[in-house]
């Protein structure tokens, strides 16, 4: 079974990396770039019986390593 | 107007964070993780008229910037 996580910033919380690539294109001569907003995103290939028991055994991964949860937020999908 | 775009490894490139991610996961007990691919993802908040130029412009940003070609492949989407 396939899980896909996306894993973004809380908002308000800065992201120096982001801020750096929106710089870099600007320079680059991409004047029109307004702003840039970065995500993670996981693929997990799982052993799972069931979509429920495989979003609640992410979950788990999210909250034990995956994600920050003081600063981040994620969403779970599961692919097949 | 806004673009997502995904990046990710071309098929048979490495990608250690990947496997430490896989590992470190094992190692915590989800021995059920059969194997973790990684993405990255940019959302870019642009000026242009229209989609196709959109489209077009975060293309040449991809080609120029955000994505190496040689080990990474890009989907863009136009999100509105």
């Amino acid at each position: 079974m396939k899980a896909r996580v996306e894993i973004r910033f809380r908002p308000g919380v800065l992201d120096p990396e982001a801020v750096a690539i929106g710089k870099a294109l600007r320079h680059l001569g991409f004047s029109d770039v307004r702003g840039v907003e970065r995500r993670k995103v996981l693929e997990l290939e799982l052993e799972a019986g069931d979509a429920r028991t495989a979003r609640e055994r992410v979950e788990r991964m999210c909250e034990a390593l995956l994600a920050n949860p003081v600063i981040e937020t994620y969403r779970i999908d599961i692919l097949d």
